[in-house]
């Protein structure tokens, strides 16, 4: 396996099975982080595909996929229940019989003697693997890995659980299919842009756009007032595909910089993060209608406590009152869903939390509590330090989700331009 | 199209089109949304499919899916930009001609003025379409869907953004499948356990399970240390099907009664809003490493302003120590993630938010900050009322984002636990 084969073009499927998938009581997230990873490594990844437990939509898509991939990545399947049926399908189809691996099954025992539960026989026979596979040890749960080679395309089944999958991929698989082939430089450089929307974006860049090289391709990619452009290159020169990504991300960056946010893939709240860090400055937030998301996209960011303390979700006006003490006369006269609210509640959190800078959000988020005079989707947000204050209002007129998400946006935005001012002056 | 072809058992596929979801930077969440709408319609899906931006990829797609499926629903690729192909690949694949819709057209042309942008060709052409389909206004955005049939089976286009895609399904795509096709009943009963892993529940359920009948099928649907138990069943007596299904499942609420949380398909946060909202309790948060999102996970439950009244995010010691009122002797002896944080934050939150039950969280969730003493992944969750405050600790082994999760699921339900404990009393 390691003499690596000459392979310029490696794509890869996911195979993700499972009803679960098919009746849409779970989002699949495990496809996308895998997606990231492979693509990193340089394997392009072709098609994801995602099929229920039932054994001959399992074979069809085995060989399906096998016509348009040479890695076929599988998860899902692998519990201990009856409606997990993928490992003995797998067995069938490579033509194997089951055996007992005895490291997974000390596997399996030390999990169960660890959570004093005890072990029943259908936990023993998840450490049953075909005799034709490599076994990949699970040193997260109870169910193995298994890699098949066959006409020299690989086929690797892991288990759907999302940390077990990832440290398989990370620990064994990924460093397995680097020595099983040879691949080419995939790399990307992404900016985003705030406050352009897709069509004016492509109109801007157009001609550059026209004049990219083939093994170059760019993507637009529109969120929440964003918009992420992203060049992809595949080349089998590193050095070349560098030097030609950096050049032309370069004249992108100028053509947009009008509306240029940042030029890496970071999230909106990491971006706003950075700047208070460069200048040594903390944050905090008093969330009315966004109920605590915006400080669930800050505190995601791993380092995060460098610069956020903390927010006040005050979903109940006796807490703007009593707690970010907006005033109870304001509250009265204009109500919550007003710039009054929204600016007094960046006070009131600037000095509670005793931080450099705020953003207050308030809103009517549906599908219920909309007026004639504020509709459903009024917004306001606001964001300041004890120099300055601003609002902004907004008229979202998305589902309560989405309704959250943007206001989350909008007002991490406004805290971006607001910290960007105060460094210029 | 009115006259319903007699078709017992309908298949769908879902193709996304999109090279994002290849290289995983978005998160395909339309499909478990559009799987959830089939299912309830009575549609069977039998695989999702991800393919990128490519010519060759999306013709193979729709000749493969059509093999496998009644009914192809393509979402994705039909933005004004040059990565966006679906359109015109569409029109050759079924042999039409692209013209101009005049009230697609008009509908662009209103979105465009609403918003005070320049109307660019490119805009302009998302009003044209295949001569040879039915148009599906867009009510939400600029793209208009497509519906064509070929070969009895029926092949629908819509925008990938998801509130469009969404307003689409339900306004348009759904009730003209409803008239093409005629379904079967397909339904679902689930409930949900908390503290019993997936194999002692499939033991404890065994005889029961394997005496169901063939059309009905049990899942094991684990996630954040609950495991979700559905059963679904297909039959072309709708009322047969109910009773059958109602009979089952009051079977296997008793037997799994000890672990049952709720016998519905309820978020955790739900299931114990319903309990406070039934004794007319509120409660309040104090987040310190879930850093505001079991307040999300509230917020986002429409109504839960009835029973929630706010968090407090304290990131900072000192938002625990002047706000939350924690002792910084506390804090200096036994430290921020301790028994008698949580306890004395729960105690801030029902004086500072005047709740009736409060729950707090502390904890490390990495992947920095661990201490030889207190590793990465030590979490200590209290929850309670004037009358009892418990405290529980946790040691997770997850990345900081399951770490996360796992603190607020485990929050939630130690709440639960007190406010029916209370409600006994």
């Amino acid at each position: 396996m390691d003499d690596g084969k000459e392979t310029p073009h490696i794509h890869a499927s996911i195979i993700t099975i499972g009803d679960e998938l098919l009746i849409g009581q779970v989002v699949d997230t495990n496809s996308a982080w895998m997606a990231r990873e492979l693509n990193k490594t340089g394997i392009w990844l072709r098609r994801r595909v995602s099929i229920g437990d039932i054994k001959s939509e399992i074979q069809q898509a085995l060989g399906e996929e096998s016509r348009h991939a040479d890695i076929i990545l599988i998860t899902g399947g692998l519990g201990p229940t009856a409606d997990d049926i993928t490992k003995p399908v797998l067995c069938e189809y490579f033509g194997g019989t089951m055996v007992m691996n005895e490291e997974a099954l000390e596997n399996v025992r030390q999990i169960f003697s660890k959570f004093d539960r005890p072990l029943l026989e259908r936990n023993i026979q998840q450490a049953e693997v075909p005799d034709n596979c490599v076994v990949l040890q699970n040193k997260r749960g109870t169910a193995p890995g298994m890699w098949f080679e066959k006409e020299g395309k690989v086929y690797v089944s892991m288990p759907g659980v999302p940390h077990e999958m990832k440290g398989m991929m990370l620990d064994d698989v990924i460093p397995r299919l680097q020595k099983y082939f040879r691949f080419p430089h995939i790399d990307h450089r992404t900016l985003i842009t705030f406050g352009i929307g897709e069509s004016f974006l492509a109109e801007t860049i157009k001609e550059w756009e026209a004049a990219l090289p083939v093994h170059l391709k760019l993507a637009y990619l529109p969120n929440y007032g964003m918009v992420r452009l992203r060049i992809t290159g595949i080349d089998s020169d590193a050095d070349r595909l560098q030097r030609e990504l950096n050049e032309q991300f370069e004249t992108l960056k100028k053509q947009v910089s009008e509306w240029l946010i940042t030029d890496k893939d970071l999230p909106l709240a990491e971006v706003v993060g950075n700047h208070l860090l460069k200048n040594k400055k903390t944050v905090a937030t008093a969330e009315s209608c966004t109920g605590g998301y915006i400080a669930h996209l800050i505190t995601s960011i791993p380092g995060s406590s460098g610069w956020y303390k903390g927010t006040i979700v005050s979903y109940a006006n006796e807490i703007k009152e009593n707690v970010l003490g907006v005033n109870d006369q304001t509250l009265r006269s204009v109500g919550a869903v007003s710039e009054d609210t929204v600016k007094q509640m960046v006070k009131g959190v600037l000095d509670r939390l005793n931080t450099d800078y705020a953003v207050a959000t308030s809103g009517i988020m549906g599908p219920d509590g909309g007026t004639a005079e504020k509709p459903v989707g009024t917004v306001w947000v606001a964001a300041g330090s004890r120099n300055a204050i601003k609002a902004k209002q907004f008229f979202f007129r998305y589902d309560r989700e989405r309704n959250i998400e943007m206001t989350a946006y909008q007002a991490l935005n406004l805290l971006r331009i607001m910290v960007i001012e105060e460094q210029r002056d």
